[in-house]
């Protein structure tokens, strides 16, 4: 059985620019499974969304359920007797690589609103200082979902020989207008609570705010469809108790309510604002002068596009569009738009479709149809 | 030329019986457009969404452009040489009608969080004292769009003699549990400003808040194809002076802060959250113990059910519902989904798609399709 360690650190050395400043020896933090083999060809590298740390399975260092636990491990679809798995904590995050939370070695306090403009380039880059670390020349494939799949884009890009494959989640080469607007709405809720204090709070900091912004969240990863099926418009069994004419009356409410709830305090307010802001600004046109040149800068020759039709951060009008704009005479594209009823967080809870997916693009074994029905 | 009066008041004298509690002889604001005919058959009821006022078009008396200014008027689509129509500022508002923010003769107070929870049936009921105090037993029509079409099934369930058409645009006879969260999350933003005080304020009361709720409302009044259309990704000009990371970078965040900024102090706050809380207690079903039931009460021997396939809030889906749970063997009924990309909104501003469907409805004699397009 394939060794796996919990979080590892790799500090990278001097000056790390970004794209609108520098940090003085970040560290980024990751976890791995599974081993690399002796042609060092076997390296798949995953970014995470926004939220998730780099634990995104088990291992024997670390036995809780990761948070892509169906995913990753032993005859799972990425199945690490064969492949050797790096996840990243992003640049910017609050999971042991350097963010705004993080203490600046400079002042001795906490970068805070001092850290620099965060984009996903940044976050590419820092990735990719860790797989040179590792003594990795060339990636069998860079992956993502949401976030981590524009981070997996940008990485091809930017590295282009460093990659052989490319597979994208829910995800796109650049924003739509729409999510633009719904997490710049979600930073105001954040800054406009006293308790954010422009960034300069301490302990949980802005817990009204992020609770807000986590409940905008919810509902911008799952879809319409799916709350109708759950919830209807049943209600709390004791909300008349309450007396509060706005209070807790509808499942629904009570379902968002318990979920931000657990938000708060797990997620450092400031480092939520610059990841946000950073998926606004990633636009892979900044790369070549337009959409087109900037895609045929990708180096990989094989790309997995997947996008599910609920999805309203990322729809799937762009995934179609990353896909083609992926899809020339070098290059072996597949594009699959999946009928998830679970909008865009689909790929962390439809696994009988996801896995499937997967399982085709990296060659595994598991084949027979009950192991795919029991994990869902 | 019909001769119309601004704003009118109706007081229900005595105790005013609501489905949670009562008010002493609450005051009802409406307008009027157009003449009540000899055998006071022409007379049309329009109620409101949550925000509108009773100005629903100009007149002698008040020359400033209505909300739907380009739906009633002479040589419109409904016509006021040919009817008489009555514009109901709702019960629960703040535009002349008895509300959270009306001084209780009991106390001389603000009533604020005293008011009786508000239902939609109020609304109706409230409605229902000014026809009966014009004289009128049968309306030609009861109409409404969003939560005023909700307040027009109402009506036409309630006092099913004194209807004879119905006609609700982008609205249904029950909410979504979508529409529900997401009204729940804009409550409790404004809940969530400390200027709310529960419900306890002067002046504009809880301007973050209302700012924050109006900007959800209007991602959730427009589509996201409108948004990408009208902003794409361009940015504000003089964003890099702003010295915020996180300050105004996009059109669509400059477009959505000027819209939420005229919004705050032109609407109060706890009328804000009666009304919204109103729509998510709508339910038909709560007449007659069932959907069908609940419709099968509804006296109008005609109606016309208007949906936007784009519409977030209010999706074509319940359009549809209602529109066949209208449909009886006693009745005709139309449906009409309309394509606009303007979501929610389009029955304000998708003029070219509406005006035909509301003339033909009426029998309006605006049929230049110069005149149509002049509108848009």
């Amino acid at each position: 059985m394939s060794k796996s360690e919990a979080t590892q650190f790799h500090t990278i050395e001097g000056e790390f620019r970004m794209q609108h400043g520098s940090l003085h020896s970040p560290t980024i933090a990751f976890e791995t499974w599974g081993t690399l083999n002796f042609h060092k060809d076997n390296a798949v590298l995953l970014f995470t969304g926004l939220s998730p740390s780099a634990h995104a399975a088990s291992s024997e260092a670390d036995r809780t359920p990761g948070w892509w636990e169906p995913m990753i491990g032993e005859d799972k679809p990425v199945d690490i007797s064969t492949y050797f798995v790096i996840c990243i904590n992003s640049l910017g995050s609050c999971f042991g690589s350097t963010g705004p939370s993080s203490v600046d070695p400079e002042t001795g306090e906490p970068y805070r609103l001092s850290f620099p403009v965060l984009t996903i380039e940044d976050i590419a880059r820092a990735g990719h200082a860790v797989i040179e670390s590792l003594g990795i020349k060339k990636l069998h494939t860079v992956m993502g979902a949401s976030m981590g799949g524009m981070t997996a884009v940008a990485y091809s890009v930017l590295f282009p020989d460093a990659v052989d494959s490319l597979v994208s989640i829910s995800s796109s080469a650049r924003p739509v207008t729409y999510s633009i607007a719904l997490r710049s709405l979600q930073r105001e809720m954040i800054r406009s609570d006293p308790a954010w204090n422009s960034g300069d709070y301490s302990g949980d900091g802005p817990a009204i705010g992020m609770r807000l912004a986590r409940k905008l969240g919810m509902l911008t990863y799952r879809g319409s469809a799916e709350l109708a099926q759950r919830f209807g418009l049943e209600r709390v069994a004791d909300a008349r108790e309450k007396n509060d004419p706005f209070g807790i009356d509808f499942e629904v409410e009570s379902y968002l309510e318990s979920h931000a709830r657990k938000f708060v305090g797990a997620f450092d307010a400031n480092c939520y604002l610059y990841l946000s802001r950073a998926m606004d600004l990633f636009d892979i046109a900044d790369h070549g002068g337009s959409f087109k040149n900037g895609l045929a800068r990708v180096g990989a020759k094989r790309a997995l596009v997947i996008g599910v039709e609920t999805d309203m951060l990322f729809p799937i009008t762009q995934q179609r569009e990353l896909a083609e704009g992926l899809d020339d005479s070098e290059r072996d594209v597949d594009f699959k738009a999946l009928s998830s009823v679970q909008g865009h967080d689909a790929f962390l809870v439809d696994m009988d479709r996801f896995r499937p997916l997967l399982c085709d693009f990296f060659n595994c074994s598991m084949n027979q149809p009950g192991q795919l029905k029991s994990a869902s």
